[in-house]
């Protein structure tokens, strides 16, 4: 009987956790898959990763990781001997993370290059997201599946995500940081997953689910902001599925809801919303308060 | 004659710099306005702010700033005695800036109450995004407009804008860092201002321009991404203009576009090009490459 998939932080294995094989990952469902180094599919995303050497086009740089998806090499030399495939199950689970917002366990190898792996067995490296995914033809001729994941875990020792991204050429080689002012982030919590697929992605506005290589992208749009000084909860009921563009302008205020769920502003008609989601009516008037719709 | 507006780093005017007064301000377009926090309006947007101490509602967390839209004070007293309106001249410059993606120059002067104030005169505190705005009641009873802004300038010894935005309640007061992962960063650059601007904010996939508070919002989508392993350019040759919908569907690769422009994959017609818009076709076929469309 398989193990279910379980997503995050799995009580019991830190950041650091040592491994003495795969073997050992799998009572906890760490990663269930021995053979493997992705440990989830396209329907339910990729839980786990093992870098393990296995991909001459690997790097890691670690908070930032280019990691090379699965299939089209010879099971006996392991060398890469047809091009991978969007469809193959664990790269298809990659792409299901990175649409969805799920964290990535990353495990590092003994036969993985890099400063960062141990010399024997195997180290948990902690969560990453999945923020980037890209075909391109690797060393072998052969086409490859890369997935960019960042590091997005608690331990604030190391660098967070964001920050490797802005300085990666920064501190590993061009000691030039990327300029620019930065517009939007989009962060996703675990109740955003939930609302997402209460609702299948489809905008509560329009009804637009936006379509990607394996499903469906939507974010969840906190209707009280998260943080500072507006500290609204990460709940459901603060929490819409709204398609990026209307997330803009729910953000922007551009357009904002009634206690009957009327659209007000820039859209008109009715926000949809499933008879199992509550929204509590505090957040719904405090967008309206805050953007001059009351 | 009033000068000129000018975005972004002005030379001789390094962070730190320390200005005697106001009027040091002018000559060099630094702000350009005595009397003024607000340097800037609705068409071109805001170039610069003063912190001056003005408004009791104003927060400085070092790289994180809440800070209070102008209008509504009394001109003798200075306190609040009417509501504050996002088409006053500089308020409507601060949300263009946000709009737009364009840095704002950030000035703390004496009478500012924080731990980063000058004792005297004023001091350049660096370059700013503005990421939010909202409107609340003040401490007055009246309606205020608040923007947030976060550090983006190239001091690397400071935290990064969104290492502060993740860190904040961490570092400020809770201990706690903010939970979930990242779905998307959208950074801006200045050519990608450019881009917008060619296009009036119209996605160059489906004519459509968000519309906000004040005037519209689009994204600069580079064809060939920035940063490793990519190393795409920052050129008009490499971007286009898109809504933040088919923004994310070209970055996710749910669509592609052809030598002659003709729209693949998820989207049909063709993508609409200025006749200024030389776009790079090597781009367009790494595009077509990294998603599976050669």
């Amino acid at each position: 009987m398989p193990r279910e998939i379980i997503f995050g932080e799995i009580t019991g294995v830190q950041e650091g956790h040592w491994f003495e094989g795969r073997k050992e990952m799998m009572p906890a469902s760490f990663h269930r898959n021995w053979g493997a180094g992705i440990d989830g599919n396209g329907s339910e995303g990729a839980a786990a990763i093992v870098l393990s050497g296995g991909y001459e086009d690997d790097k890691d740089l670690g908070d930032e990781i280019i990691y090379t998806g699965a299939g089209g090499n010879d099971a006996n030399s392991g060398k890469q001997v047809a091009d991978q495939k969007w469809t193959n199950r664990g790269n298809a689970g990659l792409l299901k993370s990175m649409n969805e917002g799920l964290p990535v366990r990353v495990i590092r190898g003994y036969k993985h290059k890099s400063p960062f792996s141990p010399t024997s067995g195997y180290t948990y490296a902690g969560l990453y997201s999945v923020v980037d995914a890209w075909q391109e033809t690797g060393k072998s001729g052969f086409k490859i599946c890369r997935y960019r994941l960042l590091y997005v875990g608690d331990n604030t020792e190391r660098k967070s995500a964001e920050e490797v991204e802005l300085d990666l050429d920064h501190n590993v080689r061009e000691k030039k940081r990327v300029k620019g002012t930065v517009l939007r982030i989009v962060r996703d919590t675990k109740l955003a997953h939930d609302i997402k697929a209460l609702y299948n992605h489809k905008c509560q506005v329009c009804d637009f689910a936006i379509p990607t290589k394996n499903g469906f992208y939507s974010e969840g749009a906190h209707i009280k902001p998260l943080g500072k000084p507006h500290n609204g909860d990460d709940s459901l009921a603060n929490l819409i599925c709204l398609c990026p563009n209307h997330h803009v302008m729910f953000d922007k205020g551009s357009f904002s809801i009634s206690d009957n769920y009327e659209l007000l502003g820039a859209e008109s008609g009715q926000l949809a919303v499933h008879t199992q989601h509550k929204i509590d009516k505090e957040n719904l008037n405090y967008h309206r308060g805050s953007h001059g719709y009351n």
